[in-house]
């Protein structure tokens, strides 16, 4: 009986994963290689998949395989874990009636046309109506799958499941403390020179180079590709079948590397899950959070070191001769910049979280009906000139800039903070544990901390929760500390700085 | 009652066909861009969606929706086509019980193993058990489908609905009659200079050149695209999204050009499908040999044309200087040998229907038990002896060299020629009913000839059987007469024949 009640479950999971997995391919297509025409058709077998996907996790032979499970798995154990992220998702389908399940596809459907149409020609007004019932439909929801948490928690847990407001505000607040008038500081002082990561750089060299490094770092490329796109990502279809993405600007190497690496960190941990629990509820990564950690870990932590270029510099010369001579104390700065900008998606490693923070805290204020839509675009920019020093001048540059509210996605901006945190929690405890990383990473061997990670974070997929999965590879809960003092370390660098404002001590 | 009905049949019939669409992606992807292991999690949602597929197919809901249409729909009407087609997937599904559906599953996924190892070493003992199983499971399904029928009839249906021994057995040997002697003769005269084929053709040059023409044909890049895989293919999503695919030689420019011209006349079928029926029964193409007459028609009938090259040849040596005057008298010979070899897929037009004549004959002797399996090597080279005046000297070369039986496919290969002949009368039919067909492709205006297959073939989707198809659009039943009277015609041509083998005449 117990035996075949987990043998129903993952069964059952399979398919789930299978469809998933699908679905995941059908919208990589959609994002690389999909003819223009193509889009309607593309939307009704995405459609299909995900009502099919719905029906079977709302089975009543799902439900009940379900229910034997966690009737017999001891806490802690793995088939506990494994009920605990079936039953998270299965709640999260059944507990959504099916006419608000529809209502919101609608809307956000709705949504992304206004907010598009609205961000084109700068007018905020174009898309308040149809934000409006969107936060209203998403707080709905958020009641119908668990009226006894605020809404916006129950929002974040879809992203990173455990979350909460009470436990990330206090971080943000920290991290706006400490940060602004660092970076104020810094953009008062002499202005980084870039010229060292400009130039021409041929299209198929900045490929070839970002692939070499990809590989370098240990990406499969027997088990994963490298495509371009307007809007990079990474997709795992399966351990064995991870796709990345690229774009690249003509004259700033930067764009394309450093989106190359970020999106190879996202590959290494999809590449690194665990095959034997690939298709069951514990599969997959445990949080968006963690992921992004394993992104940043790559892009900034590694690939922005001085170690990371005194390996990398004379490859990086090979295929872009008119380098030649360049060292690495010349192109390090501009590689740490620290300017505030209006744009998030372009904003440097300094800065970057404070965009976040501003959006956290709006996300939350509109959840608990402390801030109108009407007046979102009055709030947008006061939070922007309190904290980077800077008002946007068009609302397209400002409260229009992101997509993720007209497609109803409140709760994931927090998520982009977090890896940034983790990535370095993750690195400093590697560090500690791993003789001289920094040797290592010089001599180009990546291999033991693709390891490291590999065993501390992707092979144990979603078998512990984000937090305990922090506090067991680092020993520490989540803390913003090592990453206040990296930012304070290479900002000071960077700008000269002597005295950096700071609040603690740093080892790097 | 009526109208609720109909609402429901088409209503699951969509996603039947958007689960359909998702797996031709999965599939399209495995052959072009799925990185090396990523087959196994591949092969598990294929067949994961194939089991889903399967099971709305005999669903009850479905079933009773499509007796309920059967009954209120009128012979010969719209309503009626749609059930006819429904009719034939539903029962040819749920006819197969599950344990011989997996099992054919099983056995053609050994079999395709076997085949290959048999292959390489060239040992056909090595597939002989293998190859016995697939056939007996075979004819298990088709008596499982309709035990009125012969074998090979049921089997055959799967691929050209309609089509009977009885009525392709005459053809097939009239092509032979025809056909050896022809060829036998072309064999011992002079030999055909290809040399204006060959040279240097760099690949780039080679894909821009071929996206040209497959554009002047009326292959919408917007609704499709071109990528490279090992054997090509086409495969329609949806007719706004169509995916052609090339390989090419170095050396010989006939391999791309003549591929993407084949790939991309079954994409205008695929882009030319109605879309009003997309997602019903009758929304797809109605046959293989009704697609293959697509492909096979702009490939040779205007592809190695002259009137094709007097427009192509000034754009050819742009793409390609060193053929710069040539003359198309000269090239147009090496378009057009009539040469016996041992390798289908490598074949001319002449002699391409001899080997499908031989797999014709040997599948249905195969299905009604005349030959043995064991006795397949000696049949295979007997027939090649006699028809093609040579025998291979390995197994690889031989009964080997072809992929279908492996996977069970018996019935498919009659398909291929039925194209050829299909493509010669339509042809045929547009030059009788449009004024100065030559003419226009000499001009390059391609645009007439696609619209007026797309009013006679495509536009119909399944609405009319294959026969009635070719029936309305020619004013004839199919026939072999003016496919022999074109190869007489061209082979005759091409080795300066004075008195080509004729049974009838033929106005080119």
């Amino acid at each position: 009986m117990t035996a075949a009640s987990e043998e129903k479950l993952f069964a059952l999971w399979r398919e789930l994963s299978d469809i998933s997995s699908a679905s995941a391919v059908l919208e990589w297509d959609q994002e690389t290689y999909m003819p223009s025409k193509g889009q309607e058709g593309r939307g009704r077998s995405l459609s299909t998949l995900a009502g099919i996907r719905h029906r079977l996790l709302t089975s009543p032979d799902l439900v009940d395989a379900l229910s034997a499970c966690e009737g017999i798995a001891e806490p802690d154990s793995e088939l506990g874990a494994q009920c605990r992220e079936a039953r998270r998702s299965v709640d999260r389908a059944s507990r959504v009636p099916e006419k608000l399940a529809k209502a919101l596809a609608e809307a956000t459907s709705q949504g992304l046309a206004c907010w598009q149409k609205a961000r084109a020609e700068s007018d905020f007004s174009l898309f308040e109506e149809s934000l409006s019932r969107i936060i209203e439909l998403r707080r709905e929801q958020a009641e119908a799958i668990d009226s006894n948490r605020s809404a916006y928690d129950v929002l974040m847990d879809e992203f990173e499941p455990g979350a909460t407001e009470a436990a990330l505000a206090p971080v943000f607040e920290n991290l706006c403390e400490q940060l602004s008038p660092l970076i104020l500081e810094a953009s008062e002082s002499r202005p980084v020179d870039e010229s060292p990561a400009m130039g021409d750089f041929p299209v198929a060299e900045q490929k070839a180079f970002g692939l070499f490094v990809a590989e370098k770092m240990g990406f499969d490329l027997e088990a994963g590709r490298l495509d371009a796109t307007t809007h990079p990502f990474c997709s795992g279809f399966h351990p064995n079948d991870v796709r990345i993405t690229w774009r690249h600007m003509d004259q700033d190497f930067r764009s394309a590397l450093y989106g190359i690496m970020h999106e190879a960190g996202h590959g290494l941990y999809e590449q690194g899950l665990p095959a034997k629990w690939h298709g069951t509820p514990i599969g997959g990564a445990v949080s968006l959070g963690i992921h992004e950690s394993q992104s940043r870990l790559w892009e900034n932590l590694v690939g922005r070191s001085h170690a990371f270029w005194k390996w990398a510099l004379p490859h990086f010369t090979k295929y872009f001769p008119a380098k030649d001579g360049l060292t690495v104390d010349q192109l390090w700065p501009a590689l740490h910049t620290a300017r505030p900008s209006l744009i998030r998606v372009e904003a440097d490693e300094a800065t970057y979280n404070l965009h976040i923070a501003i959006r956290f805290d709006i996300e939350r204020r509109l959840f608990a009906g402390d801030i109108a839509v009407a007046d979102l675009p009055e709030a947008w920019d006061s939070a922007y000139e309190k904290f980077l020093g800077i008002r946007a001048e068009t609302a397209a540059e400002g409260v229009l800039q992101d997509i993720h509210w007209s497609m109803g996605a409140f709760g994931y901006f927090p998520t982009y903070s977090l890896g940034n945190l983790i990535a370095c929690q993750l690195f400093d405890a590697a560090e500690n544990e791993m003789d001289d990383l920094e040797s290592m990473i010089a001599a180009g061997e990546f291999a033991p901390l693709r390891a490291w990670l590999g065993e501390k974070v992707h092979s144990h997929g979603a078998r512990w929760s984000a937090s305990e999965l922090v506090q067991k590879a680092t020993g520490q809960p989540l803390t913003a500390g090592p990453f206040l003092a990296y930012i304070r370390n290479i900002t000071s660098q960077a700008y000269g700085l002597e005295n950096p404002s700071s609040s603690s001590g740093s080892r790097r």
